[in-house]
């Protein structure tokens, strides 16, 4: 029996283990695209995500899962690679003020940069990214216009871009409240279930509930009239 | 005694070890920068290189030295990363016609974006890089309208960028010969019996003599007029 060959485009999607990037890889999936899953042990407190992530990627079919260790804890500069303290109970007109303790300097530029260079080893032509820029407009690299530069540069780093195989970033979310993200989820069978937004969980996992990413993630199930099915402490 | 506090501008080095990175280093302190040099340990097959980059950063009183793992061997697709054999004896015209397979995807880019990360915690205004489009135009990374591309995405990635404290991104060796780069190295002072060139070095570190950047080192000292003080194979 001849092997017949999978000609469906390829894509590297960042997952991270959260709502937003599983949402974004159920995306992916139903656009027809191969999805080359890319996770990172970056020193982050919650090891937890990584574990969702890994099981995500095998529940939606992945042909590839890599986890690749970054040392930006060794950079430090945040709350969430460093003892820091995760700010609890903030209003979300607090989260709107300003640059958050919990931005990473340079987070996203490395995972798209590690996301870059591994859709050109493997041939992808698209990077989903699970960016929001109206939920969450405190960090500077999750606006439209820095994906876009970053793409442009993108462009210009790589052989593929040089040789005119452009790389896509994609971000699905961009656009969308928490609310139509768990929507469109939803609607494409996502299981939160195997999720995690927590940026400060207990030891068993369970999501404290008051941290910034607690806070918006339950705002979104209530306005979408849906239980979040994680576990969270009393 | 009160300690005096040091006001001189800080800058992140890039710095591998090479004679291009070394010359750099020797340039931003000539400037009177503060420097913070960085370097990576990307499964790259010539460990030597690191060693040199230690010996250097003490040499010219770095006021940080931080080696990173960076995880690019697992991604692969370069001759530097993976089995593939170096190329050797190749002619400066064949060096010029396409993109060599010791290309690392990537590479530049991740070599800055950590970088920028790096600038961002430690207040450096200036990131300084090695890269030199005359003597080696087939790696794209390596060409001012990258640079520029690289810099307009950083101003947008990070929190100062956004506050207006903007990074540059300076490559003093952009648009100049080995040779003119060695001569202005030997005129700030370096030692290149320190530095590390080859992609393909003996096991007790001496080059090889026959690969590209062997052959680039080579050409430069001869038409410097000066002798290479590093030690080759016979």
């Amino acid at each position: 029996m001849k092997e017949e060959k999978n000609v469906a485009p390829k894509a590297v999607v960042l997952l991270s283990g959260g709502l937003d990037s599983t949402t974004v890889l159920a995306i992916a999936k139903a656009e027809g695209y191969q999805c080359y899953c890319l996770s990172f042990a970056y020193g982050q407190r919650q090891e937890v995500e990584l574990e969702r992530a890994r099981a995500t990627a095998i529940r939606y079919g992945a042909s590839e899962h890599l986890v690749l260790r970054g040392d930006l804890d060794r950079i430090g500069g945040s709350a969430l690679t460093t003892e820091v303290a995760v700010p609890k109970g903030r209003s979300f007109v607090e989260m709107d003020a300003e640059i958050p303790v919990t931005y990473v300097p340079g987070r996203n530029t490395l995972f798209l940069s590690y996301a870059m260079a591994w859709a050109e080893v493997v041939g992808a032509t698209e990077i989903f990214i699970g960016v929001n820029a109206l939920d969450y407009s405190g960090y500077p690299d999750c606006r439209p216009e820095y994906l876009e530069a970053f793409a442009k540069m993108a462009n210009l780093a790589t052989k593929a871009g040089v040789e005119g195989r452009k790389l896509q970033i994609r971000a699905p979310l961009m656009e969308m409240t928490k609310k139509e993200i768990i929507q469109q989820g939803v609607a494409l069978g996502v299981d939160y279930s195997l999720t995690h937004s927590c940026y400060d969980p207990a030891a068993d996992g369970r999501a404290c509930g008051g941290c910034d990413s607690c806070r918006l993630r339950l705002k979104g199930f209530a306005e979408a009239g849906l239980t979040d099915p994680v576990l969270y402490q009393d």
